[in-house]
């Protein structure tokens, strides 16, 4: 195995893979990266058994030149570091012996011993299932935007990732942990008539969310237990959740009595003063009252204090009375998931969950349920 | 006690007295800071038994209004945080109970638990003792250049922090681990006659330099079991470590065999290659080689690999032939403790300790034992 590589574009691809390995994993194997040198590409490959990623590079691109095939693997974390310390805008590695490499600038040179790539499984990357495109950029807000309301360590299996799911032309992706719902719609363009449907657990979507560029296009696959994502060069695949994700449909309210229109900004801080900080670092409830032209939120936690402000800067349409207890946490996490400049919180009363949207955007919605209190 | 004061101000202010508090502290007075409101002025103190720290704000600056004389005692950390969530450019603080504060803005109220304050102790900071005066910036600048040599662990307690010393108008400061010395030398203008001796904990050293700012001077104050540091309108008083400190003029080399000229930068990034990353972060033995035009340098991690590098930028004085082992951590800290364009390197033989000084900056001497290898 011989090639030559331009050293900063190494260093991202194996950076990605790296990225996903658990380093505590008990088989050695799995903390390396497996790098195969075809005569058209290199491939490197990791996996912590839930995600896996290949990213691949082809030859004449980023100063690739393959003399011989051949493959290695290598712990990601020192060999990184080694790379990034290199002076060398272009680095050649050649494989001396069979657990022994060397890495090669114009005047420095490593010998690394590299790992028993026996041991590193074989990993196949789906290929057959349903398939959508859809913009990079959608999916990485998107996943953002819903990722705040699921709880990794859910009781319910099914509700520890977020929901894909398409309904003719559109893409559901929604997320909930039976006290809040975030949901976004993405328009497809077209309609798709096969079942698309998968759970991805909390950690392979924030693992992805952090691969996601801004631009370009990713191709999503789901297959029986996988779900793919193709970004580029590069091929994430993650395994599912097993269960039925609730039909959140039916938590909507559909009516509403109030809604009130508020500068995100503006409201945003107003709530973050009311969820008084605590060692606990444990959520507030914020008691918001709405009485004609004024909103007063109070707030109040046992060793620390209590909080009271008055708030007029709103418009209201329908019934000019609300008095409902809500969790901090979560109507901050939904006022921070808007872009927006304006939202609007709809309300039925103090039992119903409330609606946050914006007509500046309406392919999101977070539903948050109240808390009941005296 | 009612005050009114600038609100950004007052977060700083509490910030300096919050950064040293021990919130583990088996006191919880001591996790307080200490508010007074005297006529004139309110003063904020801290501490955590070693440290202590006590800064001024007088009336009439930062928008401070003192209606009413008084007291309180409250946990920092929240108390900011909560400060910094309010809007309002200026706040009011009143005492309507013993221990119950309100903190105002134009519209927001928050109503606060306060501590015991009898239970804070009382703290003298010295006025009595031997002063010096210095540039602010040439104390910051002076202690993280030195604080390298610093093992806050060290078996010998006198080691565990930087020594500062008067012999007639130089301030020397000094820190070492019995494996290499740090010593910076401030001209003081002046001849000073009275005893001027203090061993300052490595933990006091580290929170003195984020509160040093690089304007205006510093006192230093130098008291029995004291050494006082005033800045602006802050005290910072730390307890001394007992013991004698080393007199470290004997394991300074008077004369050298050969020196090499080089620029920091480049040298620098020859060491961190040779300091060969590993899961460990241990520090790697660096085999220096000088013969003739060229420097080789050799390191090898069991595990990982060996390195190996030829370098011929540099100029040399002396004799030809050196072989000589480090450790590349105290390599490295002592040639990033240079902020000059070149270094000189002074070498007399593979056991005497080496000499790196610049001649840009002839107030710092880093000095470092080598190792004995193979």
């Amino acid at each position: 195995m011989y090639f030559e590589i331009n050293r900063n574009y190494f260093i991202d691809e194996i950076s990605k893979c790296n990225r996903i390995v658990d380093y505590k994993s008990v088989s050695p194997a799995l903390t390396g990266i497996f790098i195969e040198v075809d005569s058209d590409k290199i491939s490197l490959v990791s996996t912590n058994q839930t995600l896996s990623i290949k990213t691949n590079i082809f030859a004449d691109t980023n100063d690739l030149k393959i003399k011989e095939t051949g493959s290695f693997l290598i712990r990601g974390k020192n060999f990184i570091e080694i790379l990034r310390r290199m002076d060398d805008e272009v680095i050649s590695m050649n494989k001396v012996e069979t657990n022994l490499i060397t890495l090669s600038g114009e005047k420095s040179e490593f010998m690394l011993n590299v790992m028993d790539e026996q041991d590193f499984p074989t990993i196949s990357f789906k290929e057959i299932g349903s398939m959508i495109e859809v913009e990079t950029s959608d999916i990485k807000k998107s996943l953002n935007q819903t990722i705040i309301s699921v709880d990794e360590y859910n009781q319910k299996i099914v509700l520890q990732g977020i929901n894909f799911q398409i309904d003719s032309s559109i893409l559901y992706i929604t997320g909930t942990d039976g006290k809040r719902v975030s949901r976004k719609k993405i328009e497809l363009g077209e309609v798709y008539n096969d079942r698309f449907v998968a759970n991805v657990p909390f950690k392979s979507v924030s693992e992805i969310m952090k691969l996601l560029s801004d631009k370009g296009k990713t191709k999503i696959l789901v297959s029986d237990n996988f779900v793919t994502f193709t970004i580029n060069n590069s091929i994430i695949q993650s395994t599912v959740l097993e269960g039925n994700f609730p039909d959140v449909n039916g938590v909507f309210p559909k009516d509403f009595n109030s809604t009130i229109y508020v500068e995100n900004k503006k409201f945003l801080k107003l709530i973050s003063r009311a969820d008084i900080p605590s060692e606990e670092n444990s959520s507030t409830v914020v008691n918001f009252i709405l009485s004609g032209e004024t909103i007063c939120i109070k707030s109040n936690i046992q060793q620390i204090g209590s909080f009271e402000e008055e708030f007029k800067e709103f418009e209201l349409k329908g019934l000019e009375e609300q008095n409902i207890f809500f969790n901090s946490k979560y109507l901050l996490d939904a006022l921070r998931s808007f872009e927006t400049k304006t939202i609007e919180i709809n309300f039925l009363d103090s039992k119903a969950p409330i609606v946050v949207v914006s007509s500046e955007d309406p392919s999101l919605s977070q539903i948050i349920l109240p808390m009941f209190s005296s």
